[in-house]
C-alpha cells in the first residue's frame, strides 16, 4: 500500500525474559493496535535483550531510517540490567543527566510509599535516583502506577519515547503523557477496514482474484488468512484495509473493494462469502 | 552474561496484520522457548511488513551481525504479499527456482486436497507454484499441516529457516524437520533456572544486593521482576539463570546464588523470601 504521509513509528521491546520465551511480549501488540488506530504507520518492532550495545544499535537504527517515533518499553528501573535510558544516551550522544522533574517525581512517590508503610527508608538511594538520570534534553513523564518514571526525547526529527516494561506502567504513561502529544503532532491518515469470509475457495484459487482487485487502487491492500479447513471446506479470511486522508472516501473505497470481491468470489462459487465484522481502524 | 558459546539465533516474524497490532504474534515466543530450552541464544526478534525491501533487510542484517541461526515466520503462502523467500533471495543473492522436493509436497498436497473435494481442480496454477519456489540450494521441509512447505538455507556459516505463519504450520515443521537439526548441528549450553519471591523489599532496595550477588559470576545472570504491591508490601520475584557445558557445574552454581540471595534478603527482613517453582531451561 502507498501510505499516505503517516508518521512511521518502531516499537523497540527491552528484555532477556521476551527474547528468552520466559515471558509472551504484550506491550508491543498493545501499542501497535494503538498507534494504528491514531493513523500511524508502524513499521518495525524489534526485541532486543538487557544488554547496552544490543539497545543503543537498535535504536541508532531506528533514527537512521528517519522514524518519526522511536517508542521503547522496558528496562526503566533501579537494577544493573535497566539500561535503556543508557541506550538512548549512547544512539543519541546525550550525556545522561539528573532530571529535576524526575527527580521531583521520585520524591513524591517515595515519600507516599514511605507514609503507607511499604518502604522502611524515604530518601533516593543510588539505585532510585538511577530512575530519574535521563538523557540531556528529555522531558520526565509521569508514572501514575510504578515509580520509573518514562522519557520524552526530541532527537533531530524525531521523538524517542521510553516506557517500563510492567504492562499497567507502560499503559498509564502512553495514554496518559504519550498519546496526546502523539494526536497533536504526529501525521496521521484515516483508516477503514472491512472483512469478509470465503468458505469452499482455497486462498490458492483466490489468490489472483485478489492481485487483480487490489491493484485497483495503492491506498488499499488486501490480506488473506487461512484458517483451514471446516467440514471438508477451506475457510479463508480476506481483510481490506484502506487509508487516506478523508475518512468518508477511504470508507467508500474499501466498501467498493469488499463489493468487488463479493460479486467475483460469488461467480466463482455461489454461497461461499459473506461479511465479517473487523473492528475497524480508526 | 557471558554467554557460553551457544549459537546465536535471530526470529523475524513477517506480516503487516503484526504491526498494525490485528494479531498478536505468540510464534516467536514459542519459539524463543524452544530454542532457549534446547540451550541457544536468542539476540532478536524483529517484526517487519509484507514488504520486500523491509524483509530483506532485516534478513541481511542478521546475516551481517554473524547470526548462525536465522528463522522467519510468516510470507510463504501463494498470494502475491507472501514475499519471504523472494526476501531471503535478495539477502542471500541467489535466484527463485523451481525446487523439486517441494513440487513433489505441494502435488501430493493437492491431489489429497482434490480427492478430499477441497479443491474443484488438482493441478498447481501459478499461485500453487510459487510455494515451490524456493532460493537456489535451499531444502524444502515437509507441510504436514498445510499447503506452503518451509525452506531451509545454509548461507556461509548461517543457516536460514523459512516457516509459515500459521501457528500450527509452523509448529509441526519446527518440531518435526528444524529441531532435530538444530540439535546435531548448534552449539549449545546447558541452563538452570531457579526463582524467589520477596515481599516487603522493595525493589530500588533489592537492586545493590542483586548487582554485588551477581558480580560472582560471568555465568549467572540476576533479573527482578516487581509485582506491584499486595497488602501493602511490594512483591518483587527474583529469576536467577545460570548456563555453562555441565549440567552439574550450572545447577551448583544457580543453587549456591539463590542460597546467597535468600540469607542476604533475609538479614535484611526476616520472613520475606521464600522460593519458588521456575520452570528450568533445559
Amino acid at each position: 500500500m502507498g501510505r499516505g504521509k503517516s508518521s512511521s513509528v518502531e516499537i523497540i521491546v527491552v528484555g532477556n525474559e521476551v527474547l528468552n520465551g520466559e515471558v509472551l511480549d504484550t506491550n508491543s501488540n498493545w501499542l501497535a493496535k494503538r498507534l494504528y488506530a491514531s493513523g500511524l504507520h508502524v513499521r518495525r518492532i524489534t526485541l532486543v535483550r538487557d544488554d547496552l550495545r544490543e539497545i543503543a544499535t537498535a535504536i541508532r537504527e531506528a533514527l537512521r531510517r528517519g522514524t518519526e517515533w522511536v517508542v521503547t518499553t522496558g528496562g526503566l528501573g533501579p537494577t544493573d540490567d535497566d539500561m535503556t535510558l543508557q541506550g538512548v544516551s549512547f544512539a543519541t550522544r546525550r550525556k545522561l543527566t539528573l532530571n529535576s522533574e524526575g527527580l521531583e517525581m521520585l520524591r513524591e512517590r517515595y515519600a507516599k510509599l514511605y507514609e503507607m508503610g511499604v518502604v522502611r527508608e524515604r530518601e533516593l538511594t543510588p539505585a532510585r535516583l538511577k530512575m530519574a538520570m535521563l538523557p540531556r534534553g528529555a522531558k520526565a513523564l509521569r508514572n501514575r502506577v510504578g515509580s520509573a518514571p518514562g522519557s520524552l526525547l526530541k532527537h533531530g526529527r524525531s521523538w524517542i519515547v521510553s516506557l517500563p516494561g510492567v504492562p499497567s506502567e507502560m499503559k498509564d504513561i502512553y495514554e496518559n503523557e504519550v498519546e496526546p502529544l502523539i494526536l497533536r503532532n504526529a501525521k496521521r491518515v484515516y483508516r477503514y477496514v472491512g472483512g469478509l469470509v470465503v468458505r469452499g475457495v482455497p486462498e490458492s484459487t483466490l489468490a489472483p482474484l485478489l492481485s487483480s482487485v487490489s491493484k485497483k487502487s495503492k491506498l488499499v491492500y488486501i490480506k488473506s488468512h487461512p484458517k483451514g479447513i471446516e467440514a471438508g471446506r477451506s475457510v479463508v479470511e480476506v481483510i481490506v484495509h484502506g487509508e487516506g486522508s478523508s475518512e468518508g472516501e477511504v470508507e467508500k473505497l474499501v466498501e467498493s473493494v469488499l463489493r468487488e470481491l463479493h460479486d467475483r468470489v460469488k461467480r466463482l462459487m455461489p454461497d461461499s462469502i459473506e461479511r465479517i465484522e473487523v473492528k475497524s481502524g480508526s
